[in-house]
């Protein structure tokens, strides 16, 4: 599929009942205990909490959309999601009412009543991903389930050089995991991509259009690689150059990735 | 016990082997899934997991002391321990050591080589415990385990009045739990007590000479109390002048609480 044509389907309007009123969710979860956002039998997703929150209180089967997938493991500050359903409560009430449907480690932390038009993955226009490293000798019993442990010390200089190449429109086929994707463009414009020392920890920030199948945690997974001077900042953008994924380093585990927002047109 | 026989008895010198080498070790722990400090026949304690790893270096049991208890669900940055055992290694390979033969939730961040005199109970001079609050509307599914979650609005400027009684030289016989404990002292010097707000969290210092049982817990849920409008700064300076337990409000749960530092002298 063209960029032309994968852009053009993301623009295409998805149909919905208009009487409908829209319900637009901000989510956090920890994601340690769950097989990630999406539905699959027999295991506990954020997707499937969500809907039975749903269900219990409008006493129907709701589809409820995020605004992407997450992994197993991964967490979310602000995540988004969204549905369709008729007019039950105000937002502060519905608010309350999912959370004491769900379980503690997922929490809706903002609720809008908006368009039935709006849709949480077809009209999502950036996300920003964050991942922490807990870079010291000795783990944190604290961080367990939220920091990737990396003990030995990184050149966060040379990681900053290889992280400032990734800002701008370039394609990131090089850090996708999913051959899948292969058939759609890889493609995407970086805003932002920083890495700060916060003590013992290691704090990245990806900010772009759209990401790929596991492409932040390959991204950290090459900058930690450059950081421990297995490769040079100029390997690295050789790697990134390359186009294919057999080229670049592996992937950082899941613990350590958040998705901390998604960003949408200001009438959303 | 008289206040003087008491503190006789905690300078009073314990007996130990003077050609066996003295370790220090401070630890932090996630109070979680431990049945707090202190050894108990079949339960998951933290004194147990280290006498288990000094156990398997050295070959044989030795015993490990804490600078104090902490409950169940007490979580610590800065606890501290000590042992006297025969020379086997220097402190930066037994760190390592101790910590490759530890469960995750419990990590040696220091070790130190000190004279065998060194006990971490006796010669602790004060203690700095923390207490964190998740003071908002929705509960933060990453601080579960660390916070003690209070929805609704607090008087920080109330709370802050009441907890500016508590420095000093006070009996703060109406803040402890144990009944055993009215056979000594229940007089401590208070060093700070503080209450400041960090986002949506609140954040609870108290550093002292000395705790007595469920203290830290016992003064943040009366100070919650006076937070809550429950009861004036007034009635609280009342019920800290009963000097009874009867007294006071209830006691806030341990998932708050966190032991910060010990202090010892100098030379130690």
């Amino acid at each position: 599929m063209s960029l032309e044509s994968w852009e053009a389907k993301k623009r295409r309007p998805h149909r919905y009942d208009a009487t409908l009123q829209g319900h637009k969710l901000t989510i956090a979860y920890r994601g340690t205990d769950f097989a990630g956002w999406q539905i699959q039998p027999g295991k506990r997703t954020v997707q499937q909490c969500l809907e039975e929150a749903v269900e219990k209180l409008w006493g129907e089967k709701i589809s409820v959309q995020g605004s992407g997938r997450t992994d197993t493991g991964v967490h979310a500050h602000g995540q988004v999601a969204s549905f369709n359903a008729r007019r039950l409560h105000n937002a502060t009430v519905l608010l309350r009412a999912l959370n004491a449907n769900l379980p503690l480690d997922v929490r809706v932390v903002k609720c809008r009543l908006v368009s039935p038009a709006f849709h949480a993955r077809f009209d999502a226009k950036g996300k920003t991903y964050r991942y922490l490293i807990w870079n010291h000798i000795v783990q944190d019993p604290f961080t367990l389930d939220t920091h990737y442990h990396m003990p030995r010390d990184l050149d966060l200089a040379a990681m900053r050089k290889a992280a400032r190449l990734l800002v701008g429109r370039h394609d990131f086929a090089s850090f996708t995991s999913n051959p899948g994707y292969e058939r759609e463009t890889t493609i995407r414009t970086m805003k932002r991509a920083t890495v700060v020392r916060d003590g013992h920890a290691l704090v990245f920030h990806f900010t772009a259009d759209g990401f790929l199948y596991r492409m932040v945690r390959n991204l950290v997974g090459a900058l930690v690689k450059v950081g421990k001077g297995k490769i040079t900042v100029t390997e690295f953008a050789r790697i990134f150059r390359e186009c294919r994924r057999s080229a670049a380093p592996e992937t950082a585990p899941a613990c350590g990735l958040c998705l901390m927002s998604v960003r949408y047109a200001k009438a959303d």
